[in-house]
C-alpha cells in the first residue's frame, strides 16, 4: 500500500452511473441512474428528461422548498428508497454552503450527489522525541466505519452554523475540550473528494484544522461515538495511514494534508504531485 | 482585485493553441502551432505528423540525447527562433525530475512546454504585533518583473542537485542565509500552475517551504537579483497580494498558500474552493 491509494479509494466514482440533478433551471447534484428511474416511476415529484432528473414540483422560496423536501423525503423512507433519515439538516448547494437552495436531510444527501461539508481536526502534542498526534477509536456501534481510527475531531457541518461554533461544539461533544482551547485551533486549508458511496455519491468539502495541544490535556469521549483516545507518536500515524486500511477512509486525507504540511512526506515521493493535487479533487 | 484573480492569471493557457512534443514514443511537452511549423520548415530534426511534433532525429541514451539537444538549442538561438540561452539544465521529464529524459537549457524549456520545478520560500518572523513576512524587491536590472515584490527565496531547480541543497545554495545566495538557517525550512508543499508565456507554455511545479526566522536575523542580498528586503506586517502582505500585481505572478500563488495554512484568508471566503484547488492545478 501507499498514501496514493487512499487518495483512489476516496475518489473512486464513474460520470457514467450519475445524472445531474436539477431545481429550477440549476443543477444542485448527481444521481444514480437507477435511483433516477425509481424516483421518476413514482409519477409524483420528479421527472426524467433529456438524461436528467428534474424536481418538477419544487415550490418557489427556500422554506417551502426545503419543507416539501422534508415530506419527499419521509416517503422515500417510508418506500424503502433511501435506507434512514439522520435528523441533520445540510445545505443543498452547488457551491457553498452559503449558496445554499434548501435543505435535505443528511442520510439523504449522498443519494441526491449534494456537495457535503465537515470539519477535521488533527490534534498534536510537541515531544521531546517529535509530533505525537491524538488518535481516537470509533466505538463498534457506529453505522460506518466501527472499530476504525478517527481524526482527533472530526464531524459534518449542518446548515446554519458557524465554522468557529460547530468546531467549538464538536470539539466539546467528541473530546471534552474546552472552548478556550478549541478556538486555538488553525484553518489549514481543505480537502475534497467525490467517492460513490452506497447510497450514492458523495462530493465532499473537508475544512482541516491543526491544533496544538498542551501536554497535560488528555481528550475524552463525551458521547458513546468514540471507545478511547491514544497518544501516537506521528511515526505510528504515518505508518498506520500508508499500510492499512485502519482509519476511516476520508480521515486518511486529511492526515496525509497534515503530513505534507508539516514535512513528514518527502517531496522526493514519486507520488508527491499525485498527493497534491489528489487531496483537491474536482468535484463534480 | 481578488486572491482567485492571481490564480486565474497564473493559469491562463488554451490547449487549442499548443501541440504534444513527443520523443521516443513519449510525450514530453506541448509546443505552440507557430512554433512547431516553424522547427517543422527547418527540414531538419523536428517532423510534423497528426498534430504532433517528434523529434525525428533524437539519440538513444540519456547523455548523447543531452548532447545532441543542446546543439539544436544553439542552432535555434543563432537563428532567433529561441530569445536566449540561460546555461542552467533543467530535466526534460513528462513526471518527476527524477524521470528526466534528457536536458534542455533552462531558457529553452517554455519553449518545448517542458515541465518546470522550482522553490519558493516564506521567511517570517513571529512578533508582539502578529506575523511579520520578508519581503524581496527585485531588482531594476532583472529580465521579468522587474522592480517587482518576490518570496523570501525563490530560484529554479536544476537538474541533478537534491531539494535540500538547491534550497541551501539558493538561501545563501539570494538572502545570505546560513545553512544551518536554511535547513529549519518546513516543506509545507507544493503549488502548481500552468501558464502561456511569451515563449511557449510553463506547467510549473514549485515546492514550497516555510520558515520561521529569528527576530534578529536580516536578509540580505548577495547578488544583484534583489534590490532589498523588508520586513512587512502580514497585513501588508495580504493587502498587497489580494489588491495589487505589484508581487511577480508566481509568487501570488506561494503567498495565497501560506496564508491559506495559517489560516490568514477565511474558511467562509466564496473562493475558497477555488483557491485551494487553483493552487493545486492540473499539469499537462
Amino acid at each position: 500500500m501507499a498514501f496514493i491509494d487512499h487518495i483512489h479509494a476516496c475518489n473512486r466514482w464513474d460520470p457514467a452511473d450519475f445524472i445531474p440533478f436539477r431545481v429550477a433551471g440549476e443543477r444542485l447534484g448527481l444521481v444514480r441512474r437507477r435511483f433516477a428511474d425509481d424516483l421518476a416511476r413514482l409519477g409524483r415529484d420528479f421527472r426524467l428528461s433529456s438524461d436528467q432528473l428534474y424536481w418538477a414540483t419544487a415550490p418557489d422560496g427556500f422554506d417551502a422548498r426545503t419543507a416539501a423536501f422534508r415530506a419527499i423525503c419521509a416517503d422515500l423512507e417510508g418506500r424503502g428508497l433511501v435506507s434512514h433519515l439522520h435528523g441533520e439538516r445540510y445545505p443543498v448547494t452547488a457551491r457553498n454552503r452559503a449558496d445554499a437552495r434548501f435543505l435535505i436531510d443528511r442520510a439523504c444527501a449522498p443519494y441526491f450527489g449534494v456537495r457535503a461539508f465537515g470539519q477535521h481536526l488533527n490534534g498534536y502534542v510537541r515531544t521531546a522525541d517529535g509530533l505525537a498526534m491524538w488518535v481516537p477509536r470509533r466505538s463498534a456501534s457506529r453505522r460506518v466505519f466501527p472499530n476504525h481510527w478517527d481524526n482527533t475531531v472530526a464531524g459534518g457541518l449542518p446548515f446554519g452554523v458557524g465554522l468557529a461554533d460547530n468546531l467549538r461544539k464538536e470539539c466539546w461533544e467528541e473530546a471534552h475540550m474546552p472552548a478556550e482551547l478549541a478556538d486555538q485551533a488553525v484553518a489549514v486549508g481543505a480537502v475534497c473528494y467525490c467517492r460513490d458511496s452506497d447510497r450514492g455519491l458523495k462530493p465532499d468539502l473537508m475544512y482541516c484544522y491543526d491544533l496544538e495541544l498542551p501536554a497535560d490535556f488528555t481528550p475524552r469521549c463525551n458521547d458513546d461515538e468514540v471507545e478511547a483516545f491514544y497518544l501516537w507518536p506521528i511515526e505510528q500515524v504515518i505508518e498506520t495511514v500508508r499500510d492499512t486500511d485502519q482509519f476511516k477512509l476520508n480521515c486518511n486525507l486529511v492526515i496525509i494534508d497534515f503530513l505534507i504540511r508539516h514535512g513528514l512526506i518527502s517531496q522526493d515521493d514519486p507520488d508527491y504531485l499525485g498527493l497534491i493535487q489528489g487531496l483537491r479533487a474536482p468535484l463534480p
